[in-house]
């Protein structure tokens, strides 16, 4: 402490010291006394602690020597007032644990030359003259970033806080913090009160502020909402999702209840889920260990651990996040967010020695107490591998608005998952895909959710930001791997209606490792119409590794168009239609994001499958479908007009069948053989699959015949109407008669 | 020795020994007596070499389970008859040595069994069945690949030679082995009496095997060539190459003397040389092991260990050739004919220590006296890193005839590779791509090459074999970094002229690294137009990575139109274009490779300078290009007529200009910043280039002013006329006067 306490003080100030927290321990938000002395007992002793506190002191010591820069707000994402701003608050934050841990005097300095800065910009400064957001930041463009940067800053303010003299806390408290938190709650509540991973930020700034300044008001604000019954409900954000629904509840409470089903998955998806844990977990540890009353670890059974489960198994296997809804491709469990959040669930959590691998494999922890306990953890040799399951994750605050299913299975290292997504709209991030999936084999995608149209950060492109065919493109059905009717987004892509319904599990049953079936329906995306899908992984013993099988089966009141995409992606090897192309390209539609697809080529076969060989990742991948008079193959790929080339020019085969009520499309999906381009040997790169024939099909029963050319033959029956274990079903077919209980049968 | 030889031999038996060798010593093609005797002494003691020969013992161990496999000859690559038939020899090969250093029969005794089922079905085998090639084998589709197995199985069967009876060895002397070279060279003088890699593989095939029955007329035929003077001067083979020019040596010295260049670049390009290098360098081993006195490693000025460093120089980053010409993309040092060439250039080449930190990264040897050689080295510590130089290599058999630049430079671990072709034709492998350039940073193709059109062994894609796209598309100049006239190709795309001629240096300044520069001229790509391409690398200390300067000079008898194409890889970020796009997508033109374009976009600026930037491999790269009034820009799009989808779909950035006899193409290529999808942060996302400008350009001098964004500024100055160092220049700019010697100064 810098400066003593001492008995000769005025008055004023004493009373601003109540206020302030006197009394109050600081470091107490991620940092504590207690933990910043078993670090010091530990230095030089715990490999990966040390690795990273010598990493993040040459960073922060390249940014000192750089000196403060607090440039006026200017850009957009990507830009360099807005990059330079955001380098700040990551580096105080570090600079703050510095402080801490070393007793380095000159990061204390640093912060408070910063905070300074920063103080003496703030009274005066104007909204951020970037227009585009609906909650604009003055520091940022957005409220969201100034919420980051106060999430961040609050912990380096917390590591200096009795170091600063009482004049100057009160300062930065009246001149900066409070205002700062007042303008991110009550005086925007179309960002601070709504369920949403934007509020959630704001509602951690303002709670972790109040917690290094002990102001209750803030700390109530941030855990309950502004209380503000301000808003106008038909208004939206900049991604077209409504601000709020009358009486909804809000805070951070609220936003735990809200979008986390009770299996912990984030209904906006793993991309945000991502982003949206850092706030989660960081306050939750300061809360814990400010406010342990709360119990907050243990709030709604767990949620918050169960998250980090839930992300964890929602990775391909090099990590990486499956990409559903809005997500960038490439964010992984290596991001700064899943650092934190595996540390907080391992020290709160009951040190689970599977989160030690994960940690290891990142390769930092967070310079806090629980960032010391992995890496003793890990320096001790607990860690053991951390399994990836299959899993359901059901989706909506109490567990029933559908879900996603990950079907795994490894063979000889070689890891097969398919990501099936039967879950609500995912708030305004969600999609129009309903019952859509993806394919990954060994962490390389083979048949591909889009992700997003966004270069997040890249200012060129938008600033960074959302791009218009976000919209036009990424969100609309036909960009998805599942069944377009009349050329028309589910729910003729309007959120408002999405967001009112959710898909179904039908049934799952995912503990056979010899067969793994999922099956789920969508009643309302087209009104009058019945999706039902069903997706299965089975292992033949003649195939290398198991195959999918997919079963799309619908059932309309009346006679439409149907198109099933599949975004295989990787180079055509061969297919089995007799073609057409043009040479000139046409665009394939003008609305719902076939305004964005060309048309290379049309084909038909006159055998009862088509067959689609790509190559992708040195493996040969095979989709075999069965076929029904008239269907018609479309070879389309993305990047009709776009002008400022946003989109990938990624390749698309679709299956279209036009005039019909009800039926089945009905898909097996193979990975087969190599290719090495060293020794140019292709192995194994045909289809086995001989044929696949729909055998049965009405609205109680589909039932599949798969052959392979090795003369092994699945027989797959699928009850469409009961999906009880133990209801008997029976089925005649071409004379024989099959007998089953439960919804389905794998011969 | 099975069976021992006695005295009691009839006289026509004793005969045939003579003619077949009786004295030499087997075996002695690559491994020799001594070897053996030293192999043994160092088993379990050599890692590499070890290592190897457990990897390979398991190889072929599973195949000898498998049993011997003589399918009838039936398919193309791809297909099951040709890759049993091939993983036959390579097995075969293998077996050979392993009996050797183990004395295990059992690989003996699978030799001999192969051999007798190959020598029951050779005599009555007609041609192949599949008619595509100019020269048609028996076992394959073509005698390439026949030679392929000869060159092998002579191997295997050299090291069981001493094992068979006299009678085996007569057997399959006089059943299969005299008639397949036969077969390979007085049967098929067209494709044995060739400068090709295709007659190389056939004259080691007969040479192989000469020297295993020390039959001294096959050697001779195999250095010399048959003889045979019955061809056909206007016949060409499957790729559009000419057989053969009137009183042409043939043979494996005249494939010695014409194709490989006195620096041992070999004109098909490295793709073909690394073909080429495993039959040249096995038979050289076989040579000086058995006729010591030919001290063919000495030949041409040690042309082949020459030739070795070449190919080691004309690879990225990651070990992979530059895909100039015919090429695959992805082959790499890593190949095993990569393998056995760089371990009998160590044996036989003065024991080079760089040349073990390549065999060291292969993680291989070749289980012969050189592989041993290179695992000892290594075992003993003594390899060092190969250091790959920016080099001029000639081609043509005199040097003369113009050649290939690579221009290297590595700043913290970042490679810069150019590649600037100024060769001649190749061979019928040859592309039209004059004065063409690609660019590699890490590794990473950032500025393209396409190279073949061929998924090479894929039997889905025209059998393996060269599709008709690498005719119409691959080959065209416009599918290359180079100008084309009037959108038609170099020589109009006609082999037998291109053939006749070459580009040549002009001047090449490569050992200062702050600037290495390189120029060269094409005087008959298109008659009477003379194109001057000057390529540089230059250091500038603001720059993250030195820059390329690309300036283009031509000069026509006439006006003409010109399009320079730039195959840029990767996601486009930006463009200063005012742009038009239509939604339906025109092709380009109607022939030389425009029929395979796509017109995705077209665009003008009103700026002086037109800018491109595009993210790659996480890194941002710009093109700055100087604009003259009416230049325009085409966005195209590989891809179209091409109902195979045999094309990738990769992007193009064309440079148009109309109607101009004389004029000059200038560019700057930059590589700046990253991304990072994890953290999301884009750094130096933009150009750094301010302006570029043509100060001054008329047919003797080109002068460019480059003023970068931080104020720093380059001035280069080119004389066109006079490549002479001492030549003194003086041009007057603006009223200013500027001297220098030399063909170019750059400040």
């Amino acid at each position: 402490m810098r400066n003593r306490r001492t008995l000769f003080i005025h008055l004023s100030i004493l009373f601003l010291f109540v206020l302030n927290g006197f009394g109050q321990e600081h470091p107490g938000l991620i940092l504590t006394n207690g933990g910043v002395e078993k670090i010091h007992a530990s230095l030089g002793k715990v490999p990966l602690f040390d690795k990273t506190l010598m990493k993040v002191r040459e960073e922060v010591d390249h940014e000192i020597e750089l000196g403060v820069i607090v440039p006026e707000p200017k850009d957009y994402s990507g830009g360099y007032s807005h990059e330079r701003h955001k380098r700040n608050f990551l580096t105080l934050q570090k600079a703050g644990l510095l402080f801490q841990i070393s007793k380095d005097e000159k990061y204390a300095q640093y912060i408070k030359d910063a905070l300074y800065a920063y103080a003496e910009m703030y009274p005066e400064l104007p909204l951020h003259p970037q227009t585009r957001s609906y909650a604009r930041g003055k520091i940022f463009w957005q409220c969201l970033n100034d919420s980051n940067w106060l999430v961040y800053v609050s912990q380096a303010y917390d590591c200096i806080y009795d170091w600063l003299s009482d004049e100057e806390v009160e300062y930065l408290n009246t001149t900066l913090f409070r205002p700062f938190a007042d303008f991110l709650s009550v005086e925007n509540p179309q960002f601070f009160d709504r369920i949403h991973n934007h509020s959630t930020w704001g509602n951690v700034a303002v709670g972790m502020i109040g917690l290094v300044m002990d102001d209750q008001e803030l700390i109530d604000r941030a855990l309950y909402g502004s209380g503000s019954d301000d808003f106008d409900p038909s208004q939206k954000d900049n991604d077209g999702g409504l601000i709020r629904i009358p009486d909804q509840k809000t805070g951070f409470l609220a936003n735990l209840d809200e979008p986390f089903s009770p299996d912990g998955y984030y209904t906006e998806g793993p991309y945000y889920q991502r982003y949206a844990m850092y706030p989660f977990m960081i306050f939750a540890e300061a809360l814990e260990n400010k406010r342990p009353e709360l119990k907050i670890f243990e709030y709604k059974d767990g949620v918050l651990l169960k998250a980090v489960y839930a992300l964890l198994n929602l990775t391909d296997a090099d990590g990486e996040f499956y990409a559903i809804n809005d997500a960038q491709k490439g964010m992984s469990y290596y991001s700064r967010e899943l650092v934190s959040a595996v540390n907080i669930a391992y020290h709160f959590g009951g040190r689970d020695p599977q989160l030690l691998s994960i940690a290891n494999l990142q390769n930092k922890v967070i310079l806090d107490d629980s960032g010391l306990s992995v890496a003793k953890g890990i320096a001790n040799g607990l860690a053991e591998p951390f399994q990836k399951q299959s899993v359901i994750l059901t989706d909506g605050p109490q567990g029933d608005e559908g879900g996603l299913a990950v079907l795994r299975s490894s063979i000889e290292d070689t890891e097969v998952n398919i990501l099936f997504k039967f879950a609500a709209q995912g708030l305004s991030h969600g999609h129009f895909d309903k019952l859509s999936y993806s394919l990954y084999i060994d962490g390389e995608e083979v048949v591909q959710d889009y992700g997003l149209a966004r270069f997040v950060n890249i200012e060129q492109k938008g600033g960074g930001n959302y791009l218009k065919e976000n919209k036009t493109w990424a969100k609309q059905t036909v960009a998805h791997n599942t069944l377009v009717q009349d050329r028309t987004s589910h729910f003729k892509g309007d959120f408002e209606t999405g967001n009112q319904h959710h898909s179904d599990l039908y049934f799952a049953d995912i503990d056979n490792p010899e067969a793994q079936v999922v099956s789920a329906l969508e009643k309302n995306a087209y009104p009058g119409t019945t999706m039902h899908r069903t997706m299965a992984l089975i292992s033949s013993e003649e195939l290398e590794l198991p195959f999918v099988l997919d079963v799309l089966h619908y059932e309309a009141e009346t006679h439409h168009n149907y198109e099933l995409p599949f975004y295989y992606l990787g180079q055509l090897i061969s297919t089995n239609l007799e073609k057409n192309s043009d040479s000139d390209l046409k665009v394939l539609g003008k609305s719902y994001g076939y305004q964005h697809l060309w048309k290379e080529g049309t084909g038909k076969t006159r055998e009862d499958k088509a067959q689609l060989t790509w190559l992708k990742g040195n493996r040969f991948h095979s989709l075999t479908s069965a076929v029904q008079d008239g269907d018609e193959f479309i070879l389309g790929r993305i990047g009709a007009n776009d002008p400022d080339f946003n989109l990938r020019r990624d390749p698309v085969w679709i299956q279209r069948r036009v005039d019909s009520d009800s039926g089945v499309f009905v898909s097996v999906i193979e990975t087969h053989g190599s290719y090495d381009p060293v020794s140019e040997i292709a192995s194994n790169a045909y289809s086995s699959v001989k044929s696949l024939e729909v055998i049965h099909s009405d609205e109680n029963y589909t039932a599949i015949d798969i052959h392979f050319k090795s003369g092994k033959h699945h027989k797959v029956l699928l009850s469409l109407k009961d999906s009880s274990s133990d209801k008997q079903h029976s089925l005649e077919i071409k004379g024989q008669t099959y007998t089953w209980s439960g919804p389905y049968i794998i011969n």
